[in-house]
């Protein structure tokens, strides 16, 4: 009989829940996958009275995380308390400065801590794992670190974050605004009361931050991720994207070239033939471009107790196992620091314009394109009454984003020009 | 300095020349990622004459595979052969009882022999992988053992032959029949001079019968897996299908329920919304149903030396890495003996008829359909000139194989009805 592996979850929210019923009711199984039994020796909460979906009456309570982190009697701790610095910080340097290895769910303490608990991790020879950080359920970052590890990536776009998805996918199908669909699913529990970390871009910069980091090799680097959220996206703008051939997604897209690693979120037109158009809801999905194994799509649950618990279990059964892995698939010592791109990659955009119906606007926005070094790909102009105001459309050929900003400024001066153009990028970034 | 891992490979065709040059050309990140160096040690080939991508004038060659298996200057051997029997199986049994590691690419060995090879790896405290033989660079095998390794799967849909949905995709975007594009495939050297292999679904049966092990937890069982190829695929049966909303594709479908495991190949109608329905020429894809994850898909090449190598390379860098896990996730002794349903699953299907254009024949075809309990969902009749033949097109609701092939039996005697009905499953089998 091996010793069991004896397990401490910080946090019993959605998630912690999760794990413990699934580790409860799975025992048998996980067992013999893991070559040895999995045992929640403790957990700590911050609030023993709230009502949960597990019976917390029946598991050891400490009141204070780090006491996990210090336990002589547990082997793995289990990281769902969330935040970047504080006390879930405290609590994963703590454990691994003790020798146990950490299993965390924790994308923003990854994106901005990784580098130095990877190396702790190293120093004290056990594991930091983070599947459950990055797209819930999809194990994209065993993908990356375990299924592509013969492969160079050079390119990485995904959708990481499942409320902006559902937003999009809501205003889309019920034909409705972002803030009325925002308004729904924060009455829903989908989005958070102050939903800036998601609807901003700043959850899919932390987990694209992570996945270039193992892609590519370089420690992350949040700080350069530009990121831009779906605040302005109108179902105006998704009705001629069908048109097009396009639907808006919130994406989070980095690739590596001689320059450097670009990384970047924000709204984009994707033809509707890629996969990446096509998933809808709370669903996410990453698309990565190895140099031996070619194009590799995953789709799957994004958020939610059960997706990301699962990926949470994989790693307690990885380490289980046994598994001695690098956190970031090569030791920290050999990552690179990450070379910034001169100027960012050239890419085409969606430009719509609100304008007054006179003669020689289009001459007038098509001269200054032009000015800029600009290529219009497809213009239309949509029907409208005698008169009234008149929307445009431009698609334009790849240009410098700089080129296009101040094309964009030119162009919002115009007398004839009501509001500023509205400008999305379009895919390939 | 960590000793290398040496590596023998025996057979060095499109595969094994991958490996071969992707070992020489990345040997530093490999290195990395793996904690040691991977140094190709030996290889065993048929024709050390033949042209091949890499110089084999720099490598040590054997003769006889058999001595890449016994010699002590050999850690892992890479089985690149191929077949269910001979060599191959004597290759891989003869490492695994000389202590070494295998990878392999091998379906039919894996589908067959997977089990006792599988003891053997046991028995002898080394790893038996073969990330290689199902969906070429798609990881799925590591992605059931691993990645959902916290999940009871109950489902697996898979497009798991590259030249199929090749010929298929070609058929339909091509507007030409089987045999065309059959011929145009074997003279590009996609396909097989014998393709039978391919386009009757024993590959996919061998696939699905390694994934369904991994997946459920039970021994392979490929004589239970119920195959039928895209032979009688027609355009026209193509072409109803789009304006039905599906589009035909040949699945490896797998299910389990209290009943049992229900292994199947066949060519489904699959309902466009489904991302299976939108994997287009040469890809591979699978469906995962997990009981804690949700649905997981994964789409990637197929086949191809690259994708290929990319798994068999993974697989050596986990063994690079000290991984050691059950090749079917759970000890041999553990996996259950398949319990086969006593019945087929009920599906609805596609019913193609040429009739005469005669008053009556429909109402004798609904009698028919009615006196075997099988209800009709949709019929639609395309025009035709009068007198001409016609085509009638039923869908049903999901009704027993048996129901439905006595029905078309005793539709296929009808007077009025030139060719036995064409029936094609849908989507859920």
């Amino acid at each position: 009989m091996v010793a069991p592996l004896r397990i401490g979850i910080a946090g019993l929210g959605t998630v912690g829940s999760s794990v413990a019923s699934i580790l409860r009711d799975h025992a048998d199984i996980y067992e013999a996958r893991a070559g040895r039994p999995l045992k929640l020796q403790a957990v700590s909460v911050r609030d023993p009275k709230k009502k949960r979906s597990v019976n917390i009456a029946t598991l050891k309570l400490v009141n204070d995380p780090l006491e996990l982190a210090k336990s002589s009697e547990i082997d793995v701790v289990v990281e769902l308390i969330g935040g970047a610095e504080g006390i879930a910080k405290e609590l994963v340097e703590t454990a691994l400065t003790h020798g146990k290895s950490v299993v965390t769910a924790n994308k923003a303490l990854v994106a901005h801590h990784g580098v130095a608990l990877a190396e702790l991790a190293e120093a004290h020879g056990v594991v930091l794992a983070f599947e459950a950080a990055v797209a819930g359920g999809i194990p994209v970052i065993k993908t990356l670190r375990d299924g592509l590890a013969a492969n160079q990536c050079t390119r990485i776009e995904g959708i990481l974050n499942g409320t902006c998805n559902y937003i999009l996918t809501e205003m889309w199908h019920g034909k409705r605004s972002f803030n009325e669909v925002l308004k729904e699913a924060q009455d829903k529990g989908y989005a958070e009361a102050d939903p800036s970390f998601d609807v901003d871009g700043i959850d899919t910069a932390h987990k694209l931050a992570i996945l270039a980091s193992l892609a590519f090799g370089v420690r992350p680097h949040i700080e350069a991720v530009e990121a831009e959220g779906i605040r302005d996206i109108t179902l105006t703008d998704m009705e001629y994207a069908e048109q097009l051939g396009y639907r808006i997604k919130l994406l989070g897209v980095a690739s590596v070239s001689a320059d450097g690693v670009d990384q970047r979120v924000c709204p984009c037109m994707v033809p509707l033939s890629v996969p990446l158009a096509n998933v809808h809801g709370v669903l996410n999905a990453v698309s990565l471009q190895g140099n031996v194994a070619g194009e590799l799509f995953l789709e799957g649950a994004g958020a939610g107790g059960g997706p990301t618990a699962s990926s949470v279990m994989a790693d307690i059964i990885d380490i289980a196992r046994g598994v001695m892995y690098k956190p970031f698939s090569i030791p920290v010592a050999d990552l690179k620091d990450m070379t910034l791109p001169k100027k960012s990659a050239e890419t085409a955009y969606y430009v719509r314009l609100t304008v007054n119906d006179r003669a020689g606007v289009l001459a007038d926005v098509t001269r200054i394109f032009h000015g800029h070094g600009i290529s219009v790909c497809s213009m239309f102009q949509p029907s409208h009454a005698p008169g009234s105001d008149v929307q445009v459309i431009f698609t334009t050929h790849p240009t410098a984003e700089s080129s296009m900003q101040a094309a964009a400024a030119a162009i919002a001066v115009l007398p004839t020009v009501l509001n500023p153009p509205h400008l999305i990028r379009m895919l390939p970034l």
